[in-house]
Formats: structure tokens, sequence, C-alpha cells
């Protein structure tokens, strides 16, 4: 079996994204399939290079159109030379958020608009979509519970007004699973990791088969 | 007298543009008119810094959809850090190519595809194209020559290889005065520097007065 696959994770922070890819990955390789696992940008020199310009604290100026063409950019290296070089070569690759993540966070909940980011996006990759997502659907208060836990530090009053801002995250993601309900898959992540894991695996290895 | 105008200059190397547009700054100064004559990056630092990137020798793996993006990205900066306030402040701003330049060079001449670029460049700039644009029309071989006497060497196989590349970019120009005849006005820039100032001038002038 030599089958390109390109699937990508989407959700919030806190979902147990990170975890889950690495199980999966594991499995897949257990089960003899050629598996590349990234995210942006992943070692790619231009897409990290970008991403510095993105992250540095000095560019408060930074204007959110000019952003979201960065993102978009980024996504455009790390996919031509990373991403479609594998599937080029049959392997199934799994990429820990993608154009997605710019959709529901700079195009909806930001308020750019879904459609324009999507539009710079599909630009970006050439107009070729995911064959696959899964998408880790947690309430927010969940998530920024995990988050707490994790960190080992009480809610303050920041993290309430992000609440706002990931119920709107949320709600992006949703739309986007109306908007592609052949391919979005909503894995419910309030379960323990060990179902997560379940859950995908039995999405995946039934598109695999 | 206080208008705003976003005024664009295009058209290939050799074609006189830099001149024309300082004597064109100058003239408007005369006449007590608030002009920002600018070109990108034009000393925005987020713009200067995506442009390194996309200048950077050493990024030979770049694809054209990320330089495309880059293109787009330092666009966005520098209009929404420098063109859009002047703007606001009622300034008649002036530019050494913008947009169009992107629509010819990269997608009729490199064959990306001018909707699609014109998509990702519209997202840079809030959808709002220039008021104005003076496009210096001249045949590629006259650009050529110009470009030789001025750099004092003999035409080469390149160049001849390049003739072909920049009749394509012409071609792109001139589909976009077929697209967009109200906003561009074309001057022939085979004339005399001060004729072609004049020509500038008078479309110029009626437009603001």
């Amino acid at each position: 079996m030599k089958q390109s696959l390109f699937i990508t994770f989407e959700g919030p922070e806190g979902a147990g994204k990170t975890t889950v890819i690495q199980k999966i990955a594991e499995r897949l390789a257990e089960n003899h399939i050629d598996v590349l696992a990234t995210r942006e940008p992943g070692g790619i020199e231009i897409a990290e290079k970008i991403r510095e310009i993105i992250l540095n604290p000095a560019h408060t100026a930074m204007d959110e159109h000019t952003e979201a063409l960065l993102y978009a950019a980024a996504r455009s290296q790390h996919y031509f030379e990373k991403v479609r070089p594998a599937l080029d070569a049959g392997k199934i690759v799994i990429c820990d958020r993608f154009i997605d993540s710019s959709l529901a966070y700079q195009g909806y909940a930001r308020g750019i608009g879904m459609e324009e980011v999507l539009a710079i996006n599909e630009f970006a990759i050439g107009k070729k979509l995911p064959d696959m997502t899964i998408l880790f659907d947690l309430l927010p208060e969940v998530g920024l519970a995990r988050i707490h836990t994790h960190h080992e530090r009480e809610v303050n009053r920041l993290d309430v007004e992000n609440l706002a801002f990931h119920q709107k995250v949320r709600e992006g993601y949703l739309q986007l699973v109306a908007q592609y309900p052949e391919r979005i898959h909503v894995i419910d992540a309030a379960q323990s990791i060990e179902a997560v894991v379940d859950s995908v695996w039995s999405v995946l290895w039934e598109r695999i088969q």
C-alpha cells in the first residue's frame, strides 16, 4: 500500500493535539506506514525567517493584513518544500495546525473575514486543501482549565477576557465544519487522551484502508 | 485645496519613471501641494525585513507563491504605515511601482495568474486600488537600449532572452489598461524626459484641479 494522504489537526491549545499526533504517528509507523509528522514552520529556513518577523516583539506596528500574508507565505514555503514532496513520495503527512487555524483565528475571531483569509491561503497552497482534517473540539473553559492545571497557576482577569476570544475561535471552527462536512471530522477532546487517540485512529484507519 | 489622491507610476526599467517622479513632485511642491513621493519598502522596517527575505541570494528554494505573498505583505505594511496615513492627512501620494507591477511581472509574465495575484494584493491593501495610475509605455527594445547606453555595455545573449520576458511584461501592462481604462493613463515614454514630464503633468493637473 502506497497512498499519499494529507491530514491536518486543528483545535485550541490545551486540547491535547501534540500528544495525540505523536501517538498516532507511532501507531502508523507500527503499521508500516510511511508517515511525516510536521508543523509550520517545520525547520524550513525561509518559513522560519518569516516567522521571526511575525513574532518579533519590536514589530508592534504590524498590520493584521501583513501578518495574515506572512502566515500564508510561511505556509506556502513549508508546504511546497516539505509537505508536497512527502506526498509526492507516497507518504502520509500529518500537520499540526494548517489553513483552518488561520481561518478560525484570523479570519473569524480577529474579524478579518474568513473568505478573505481563505483566498490568500488557497493561493499559498495552490488551492489544494487537506484530504482530511481532525478537529479537536473542546469548550474553551475546559481548555483554559487544562492549561492552568498544567502550568500550575490560577485563572486571572486576562484569561477571562481571553475566554471570549477562544469562544469565537470555537465558533469559527464549527462554521468550518458546516462548510466542509466531508473534510473535517470533529473529535470530542474532552475525553481522556487514550479515548481521543482511539477516536482519531478509527477515523484515520477507515480512510487509509 | 486639501485633496488626498493616491497616484502610482508603472512601467519597465529604463522608462525614466524615477526621474519623472522627482520632477513631478517638485512641480507639485512649487504649486503648494502637499506631496509624499515613496516606493516600497520605503524605509518601513517591517517591509524592509520582508524584502531582505525575498532578495537574500541564499533563498534559492523560494517558491513563487511564497515570493508573491511576501511582496504583498511588504506592500500591505508600507501601505498601512506610510501611504494610508499620508492620504488621511490630505496629501497627494506618489508611489513608484505598486500593485500593477505584481500583476504584470508575477501574475502575467511569470505565469502565476493575474486574477490570483490580484486577489492577494487586494487583501494586502484593503481592496482600495490607486486613484490614478500612470503607465510609462515603452517598447522593450528601447528600454533595453537605454539601460545599456546608461551602463555603457553591449547587449548580450542574456539580454535577448530577457527581451521575451519584458515583452510579456508589456503585454501584461496593456491588459491592465484594457481592464482599468478609467484608472490607468498610458504615457508614451519614448518621448524626451521633458515631454514625458509635461504629458504626466497635464494628466495629473486636470485631476487635481
